[in-house]
């Protein structure tokens, strides 16, 4: 039975046709979770209890020939800044923990569970959502399961490493400079970073308003489409949302033709201080879809910039009050950054937004030229734990803010991002940057399901045993 | 024939109607100038030749039988921040004389050309529209036609005094904080500040981008309404202008009846302050209207703060490479503050953005309730020039930074405000804001025609001779 328990669908499907229970499923996750977790630290809680209530009542629904919906059955856990209703919303912060519990779930995890999604956890993070590396000074180091005395990445390093894990086919992350994609990469998974707007952030911990993006992880593009397809559509609690319609995008992954798009790899600033073997990633990539054609994102390195600023300063305005009464209580990471932020001057925020428009509008001219852009989505493979610099272009520089370094520009102007694992026997994964314009996730996929019939990208490699 | 001059409808029936040419209007306006301006200082430039070359246009036009549109003849002048092809754009600063010419008109006084009326000059205002007094240290003081001695109110000063003194009968100004109705109340003229983004601001030298709007000068509530209807309307050169449809204007003049409207007056926060006569000019409107119901408007100090913040940031912002490069070419006045502003802290200004959308959204639940509010426009009659402080509510503040008072808060959210003009014999003008919910300018100027018809506000006390 577990050949065919690939991923997430291969779940649904198997459980809504009654090959095995949604009960027998959680409690393999569970168990999984029970068995490994120690080790790895990707949950910060387990909701054994009302998972096996909600697997409970999927299997009674199937039996009353109902139906549970397209995840039913499959455990999921989200990143522990999306509120569950009765548990408190940490956000990777000790001060949260004083919260009041949630009343409500945010909109993503109710849409999966709607769907028939079951939720067994919530996942560790950097505090605040603000570093790479998922080394949380109150609730502990995410290992990276390729490794364990490397760094899963982050900020949503437990939603990679419990799908790198096998603990759990399908994760939710947040995205504000690359909080998806770089673990993702890390950890060798795939991790959607979506159009800024079009997935409801209701009920979510924000870090930066205007960069913050919600994301799943999974294990099959098919998986990332589906629960892509389940969490989008307009929300009235999210005035962000966009009102645009509904595009299914689980269809995309099966139009496997893409011989009407035009692809190009980015070059200048995305291959400066990459290391070898991640140009390598992106050539295989390239040279697996037959692109030989290079695109230039103009000024690449000052949108980064600008994203810093406008991070800094937007995360340092949001926890002002707590910064001021209680910065013994924050991660010294996340404090003296935050602080930092708190005293850029407002010229150099407005001066990041004003660029903002001028890249958006750059940026928006190659994509009438090109259709998808390829980029490595982290400039090395995953560094040790507490390990502080790396050498990048032969200089060396700090591990912590610089993992982010081809993940900033792009988030910053809100384009959609597949982070695709690039799996390599024995050797650490990396991942690739499928890049589109705004609303066009369905051209990213497509691309996408053509590399995973190659056998280019491909699911961790550990398999999920019940 | 002065006798059914007027206003600028006036003339244009007349020009159109061949009882005067538009070039006996336009060197009369000429002549005016020439005897008066040495005095007031309204105008930087003045446009003789082109001018003339145009009003003769316009007779030709009509000698023609063609229709020269509903301003024909009409002497306009604006604020020195709208571009006018051929001359340089100098916003009241010295640094922007060394630019190139204008190559093209700004939308609004192309509009206003386009129905007719002439331009005939550029009129002084505080240096970068960042004052209320309108002394500008390179281009001097512009005098209140009332008394010499007295500041006419800024940044428009020259705009607001021009109408007043009857040099031309319609002008336009800029209002970030009050920069249009400041003027035109301590002038007595009426000032429109329009809803935010409702008229296009293409080809004008911005000051604080998210708080600036355009908008008219004028001796009548029908001159107020034919010059908005005139430049209404989407713009492609300015994206900040909305796609509403056209609602032409000048037919709510006639739709006297009030009786359906709700009106309130300001209470608390626009009562503080206020000089006896101020509250007496307030009274003396909603006396006329029968209205005795009064309106809270929550918050409006912050609104007021917020408002000053988001101004000093944008505008150190925008002119921060000068600022650092020759500070000493600045105006000493404008350039301290721009410095100021440069070191705010960034979470300030988000701090100043964020509240600013609770702000509108409790001032928008205010409008399910009521239709229109009174209030003063400034806390004052015209100060002395060089006049430092002023004493309000018993306390001696400066001058410079708080004839504002009254006006900063209802900009900072964009709401449509007129300015009407309150006519006292041997005593200074005063003005009363006529405030209504965004995009219901019309109920404004139903209100200010009734008040017109009365005789409780009127137009200038000098007459438009010819």
């Amino acid at each position: 039975m577990s050949l065919e328990l690939v991923d997430a669908v291969a779940i649904a499907s198997a459980v809504r046709e009654g090959k095995v229970s949604a009960v027998e499923v959680t409690k393999a996750a569970l168990q999984r979770i029970a068995a490994r977790d120690n080790e790895l630290n990707c949950f910060t809680t387990i909701t054994a209890e009302t998972a096996l209530a909600d697997a409970e009542r999927i299997d009674r629904e199937i039996s009353q020939g109902k139906n549970p919906g397209c995840l039913a059955g499959v455990p999921f856990a989200v990143k522990n800044l999306f509120d569950i209703a009765g548990l408190t919303t940490l956000a990777g912060a000790k001060i949260n923990a004083e919260n009041s519990p949630a009343t409500q779930d945010a909109t993503a995890v109710a849409r999966l569970k709607q769907a028939g999604a079951v939720l067994v956890g919530a996942l560790n993070m950097d505090e605040y959502a603000y570093g790479f590396v998922t080394e949380n000074f109150h609730y502990g180091v995410t290992h990276n399961p390729h490794d364990l005395k490397r760094i899963a990445g982050g900020s949503s390093g437990g939603s990679a490493a419990a799908v790198a894990a096998g603990l759990v086919p399908l994760t939710l992350g947040s995205d504000t400079n690359g909080s998806i994609r770089v673990p993702a990469a890390l950890c060798g998974v795939f991790g959607l970073k979506p159009t800024y707007g079009r997935l409801s952030r209701a009920g979510v911990a924000l870090f930066s308003s205007s960069l913050d993006h919600v994301g799943p992880f999974a294990r099959s593009v098919r998986d990332i489409a589906t629960a892509f397809d389940v969490v989008q559509g307009e929300d009235e609690r999210d005035p962000v949302c966009t009102k645009r319609p509904r595009v299914e995008l689980s269809d995309a992954t099966s139009r496997q033709n893409i011989e009407d798009l035009r692809i190009g790899i980015a070059d200048d600033y995305f291959t400066k201080g990459a290391s070898p073997e991640a140009i390598d990633a992106v050539q295989k990539v390239a040279d697996a879809l037959g692109v030989t054609q290079y695109v230039t994102i103009p000024e690449a390195h000052r949108a980064r910039a600008a994203a810093f600023v406008i991070t800094a300063c937007e995360g340092a305005n949001l926890h002002f009050e707590k910064l001021q009464l209680r910065p013994q209580d924050f991660d010294p990471a996340t404090r003296d950054r935050f602080l930092a932020g708190a005293l850029i001057p407002s010229t150099w925020y407005i001066q990041a937004q004003r660029f903002r428009r001028w890249y958006r509008d750059k940026v928006r001219e190659i994509f009438q030229k090109v259709d998808v852009i390829l980029a490595p989505t982290t400039p090395i493979s995953a560094p040790l734990i507490s390990q502080e610099t790396m050498i990048l272009d032969g200089e060396e520089i700090l591990v912590r803010p610089h993992l982010g370094l081809f993940t900033q520009p792009l988030s910053f102007i809100g384009l959609p991002v597949l982070s695709v694992p690039i799996q390599r026997p024995n050797v650490l994964p990396l991942g690739v940057q499928l890049i589109a314009a705004p609303y066009n996730e369905a051209l990213i996929l497509r691309v996408a399901s053509v590399l995973e019939a190659k056998g280019v990208i491909s699911a961790p490699i550990v398999p999920l045993k019940l």
